[in-house]
């Protein structure tokens, strides 16, 4: 024991100098490349009025703004407040999930703006941008989030901004190939988003495969009131989705139907992911971890297709199943994803955005095969797929192909992404923690209470009054938060 | 103790196979009756350009779901975020509050869908749905949390899926007659949510009467940080509260007055519930139970007439009065339901929502009958109460008559409902707990720790040490985490 | 200790009778004077039917409801949830924290719809309300919890609606010199509401200096799960501040750029924060504090500016240079000011409002000097600065002079209204701690556990065992929750 915490303590896990060089070097970057290219787009320009003239607008309405603000707020909830305290449920590492989550995402949707913005909002030589590339931007790093979710406990913060770094750039040419070479429909992202992301993260950490990883097996459960806190993201993430899968579709029913079409999968999914949580535990008891996660899987899953005319009962049975396949993952097929293929996957994100991003794919590339001019009316149909231009002559089954072309095309830039960006953070320079501290806060924060990691460690180890740990607490009283009582030693005076 | 815990085992509450064929069974039938009956509406459907055309809409601002949407995602977040956490007051019963209550809510909605689909949107043997379903749906699931909340901690999670299917039912029987055969305004729900659903749970907890309940006494209070998680649901619930009362009013002025009303009304409601809360304890400390709940009764107290032309106010008034029953409710009723009339009524859903949706229904009764031309404008009057077509020639104090009409009939279908529903809820098949393990999320949970729920009885009972109990939870080192540390234990090697 | 034990129990801090008499008697104020002057707005008034006609309006659409609702929620759950639960960090204040900014901004609202509708909405001897007046009336209460943040812990909760009443008349006053007689552009409120609300708590909490306050100095830290409820708060006040410095700017693009304004700040706010948090503690680890704080003061930064074409690389340098002074001031300049101007700043309000409220100031006059008809179109020019009337003939240039004079004016009225309500708080009638109880739940709140504050400070000080408390302890089971285990102690029976 004393021995490993040695040799822990020989890695220099220290920020001092490696994390503000990092921060203010990308930053000042960042109003570099904006001072360059990014300008106002003709809505939020103060010329605005005459744009409204020349558009022949009547009303401020008709501003893009009020169409998508509010699923934009939605949108930022989510990853803000719901990937940042889902992954809260670990006992101690509470401020590394929501705090690194908010670094991260914070850089990565300026990052996202420029690398978006080159692909999709570029006229004259500036990046054009509006409410809907902050949606953009939010999603791009979304796909980030969820690639931390594989890694949560076992980088350090720089390790988090250059894989950040790396992650917006290949979403973005990913996106940018489905999307336009592709002609591809993902409004919700379960190819871009999910699908990309967790096989980046999963390839990523299977790269940074740590053996010894069961020295800090202890702090990687949660305790009661984690739990809690954790069920704080799930929820948002839950009542946010439809928002999520509607935010970038056209105005008008798209957006309406993604929103239904979201919402009903959803619903579904908790019905069986309870079932199963209960069927698969010997006692029938439910597991937080399950309705954590799986409960969510609902709405990765139609991410593709909510868009499309997929309709509510088809919307209940793609939740349905895609509760199934998430919890089932999370029984069976993350402990064999460690033991057999060694991929520490730390929230199971391959049974919450791997395994239902590739469902909401082929949903999705299924949905558009079937698609009819009767389903959709004539207009409807063009508009759905955007048949117009050099598509007009575009199927339904071949856009069915492409869409599934989308799915491998994903894979395999995930799949080689993730191999040479974990490459990377495996150099010896970035300050990632030994094994045994890993799931620890101590190590990257100010932990109230001297000692931080330290304390905390024997707080959840229950061995503080045996190993004389105790004696020295009082003098910081702050630490008594966390021990509790010493029945041991007289009251201080 | 030992024999009573022995009874407690006695009782099976296993849900293994009782859970998830309940579940799925269910879902499966929620997707046969989807699969027939539920299509999108006009403005979800892809046909909405041809439509916009026949209706002579020049703008897709213009469909419902711009209206509608951000109010949508409000409610969603007061019946998921809201209910749930309001619940998690109890120390040791967060994840049954949060979790059944996502439970019931996600199948709620569902059924919801489709039990108020028939009543109000079918056409051509089709029920046709849009944003304004999503949220009548969540209205609905909202009286079940509400008759969730006097059953807390009681039930198992397969007596709350059989509540909901029945609720949810009875809901939409007596919102049928309210609204249609009644012609009767209650946009917020004062009579069809609040005072249903109240005396709806009301009625189901006394027909499940528990002599023995105070077995599990130490377990009905809060802690600390449980106070803290129940406050996050209150706020949403009082934030958001505004726009539960307008979400589904009229376009323009009446969603727009609803807020306003709304608002007044609960910003007053906060005044009363301190100044009473403060009063009614002999050292004239605050009561967090009264914080958590009584600040909200002034948003069910004009759930009626928000829309009408209350006027702000009239709106602190009947806030003021609201919080006033609701704070004196908790000190002086609830213990007196619970002794005389034997009513356990774990969150006091009589103060929050019985009385305050009693107050709103006649509230409303009284501003629907005191509305004349020259306050509302001829049109305005017109289209505030609706008096088109057959209801044309309605007065105003006929309108009253009908609106008193409405909670008279609204408290028959509570009580005659929570019987009967009561009485099925009370055959001994559904596995709920014995009273001794009532509020402890042991019995129906994984509780990370071996032994689960017993464990967590031990930590807040304060008897580990001194029961023998310890020695054998370092095999378990998470659980350490309830109980500290084990002073008279040497550390694990 | 006993001695100031006995000291503290001196004081006086019973509620029971004042606490209900002021929050009577303003409640019964309100009510009188909504009575006599408010009154609905055209757009939620019952006329609006005629409204529209009159004003040619097509669509309900175009009600203003629709255009700020969304932004107006987002608003609300910043000062309710972001700054009730930003303040919840204490390790045993958090009731105090968020329940009395609760109260104070309930009553605070009211008072605010008032005042400012006087100055503001007053026609034919009545106040007209809508969802705008809603929002207004928010931000001046956001000034309040501003200052509320500096006295946190210290006060009893009269003293605090007392500073309310005061704040609110003095904030409307301020206001209205400079939004009508200096006619300056403030939309976000950097100066009206931050650098106001700052430097008048500031102000007041050097008035209420307690030289003795290290006698609870134990109790001014925080705790794990306290941090993790405060990154609640801080989360909703960073994700929903481009809402805020947007809610009431005009229709189309001076919403929508203020809301990218806002963004792009905050985004690099982030990393500078974390940067300089790292860098100044030795061992570079990083500071909840920060963390939770100084990320926010970039959207304070660019309060005034952000409506302005300040462009997305100008928010990023403002939003960097801002969390970079906050951190700083955080490490630096609150010991100072503590130590040597006797300015006990419990939330570190001077960091996060005031230096960051005074640069959004000077960046929003500079902004403005440097306006020119080139950049905002000819109309856009005029419309962003409103220069109609008798300011047709305004420049840039003195524009900019006039807002810098509105940064001197909000500093005069908050050190003078500041030091006149420090004097009357001051009194000895408000029922404030003693210096040993401040920071501490139990005084004020019924707290679970018989004995309250004790136990709760026996709790943190872990002084339970020996002291001889807990004999007492199981007689009220619930206590034990925050004890634990006492081993001392045979079971009970």
């Amino acid at each position: 024991m004393e021995r490993q915490r040695h040799q822990g303590m020989a890695k220099n896990t220290s920020m001092r100098w490696r994390l503000p060089l990092v921060c203010l070097l990308w930053e000042a970057a960042m109003i570099v490349l904006f001072g360059v290219f990014v300008r106002f787009g003709a809505e939020a320009d103060a010329h605005w009025e005459e744009e409204k003239r020349e558009m022949n607008l009547t009303s401020d309405m008709e501003n893009d703004f009020y169409f998508r603000y509010p699923s934009f707020q939605d949108v930022h909830v989510m990853i803000f407040v719901g990937f940042g305290f889902l992954m809260t449920f670990l006992k101690r590492y509470g401020f590394g999930a929501v705090g690194f989550n908010f670094l991260l995402a914070a850089f990565g949707i300026q990052w996202a703006l420029l690398m978006q913005g080159w692909f999709h909002s570029f006229k004259d030589g500036k990046i054009l941008i509006g409410v809907e590339n902050l949606i953009n931007a939010d999603f791009c790093v979304g796909s980030v989030c969820i690639a931390f979710g594989a890694i949560l406990g076992k980088t350090s913060p720089i390790q988090l901004l250059v894989m950040t770094l790396f992650q917006v750039t290949l979403f973005s040419v990913n996106e940018y190939i489905l999307l336009n070479l592709l002609h591809v429909k993902d409004a919700g992202g379960s190819m871009t988003i999910h699908t990309f992301g967790a096989y980046f993260g999963l390839t990523v950490t299977r790269v940074l495969y740590r053996p010894n990883l069961e020295q800090s097996k202890d702090k990687q459960g949660s305790v009661y009131h984690s739990d809690l806190f954790a069920m704080i993201g799930t929820l948002y993430l839950w009542m946010y989705w439809p928002s999520f899968n509607s935010a970038i579709s056209d105005h008008g029913d798209a957006q309406h139907r993604s929103a239904i079409n979201t919402y009903c999968s959803l619903a579904a999914c908790v019905l069986t992911t309870m079932a199963f949580s209960s069927m698969l535990q010997k006692k029938g008891k439910l597991d937080m971890v399950h309705i954590q996660n799986a409960t969510l899987a609902g709405g990765v899953a139609v991410g593709t297709s909510a868009e499309m005319m997929l309709t509510p009962y088809g919307s209940l049975i793609v939740g349905s199943v895609s509760g199934i396949v998430s919890t089932v993952g999370y029984v069976y097929f993350t402990p064999f994803l460690e033991s057999r293929l060694h991929i520490q996957d730390t929230c199971g994100i391959h049974n919450l955005h791997a395994m239902p991003g590739l469902i909401g794919g082929i949903v999705g590339a299924i949905t558009a095969a079937a698609a009819t001019e009767d389903v959709y009316g004539k207009e409807g149909f063009i508009k759905a797929f955007d048949f117009t231009g050099v598509y007009q002559t575009r199927t339904p089954s071949i856009q069915g192909g492409f869409q599934a072309a989308g799915i491998v095309v994903s894979l395999l830039m995930a799949f080689a992404g993730g191999a040479i960006v974990g490459g990377i953070l495996k150099l010896p320079i970035w300050g990632d923690a030994a094994a045994e501290n890993c799931f620890e806060d101590g190590v990257y924060w100010e932990v109230r209470g001297a000692g931080g990691g330290r304390e905390m460690a024997l707080w959840a180890r229950g061995r503080a009054g045996a190993q004389g740990a105790l004696p020295q607490v009082p003098e910081d009283e702050e630490s008594d938060a966390y021990h509790m009582h010493n029945p041991d030693k007289p009251a201080s005076p």
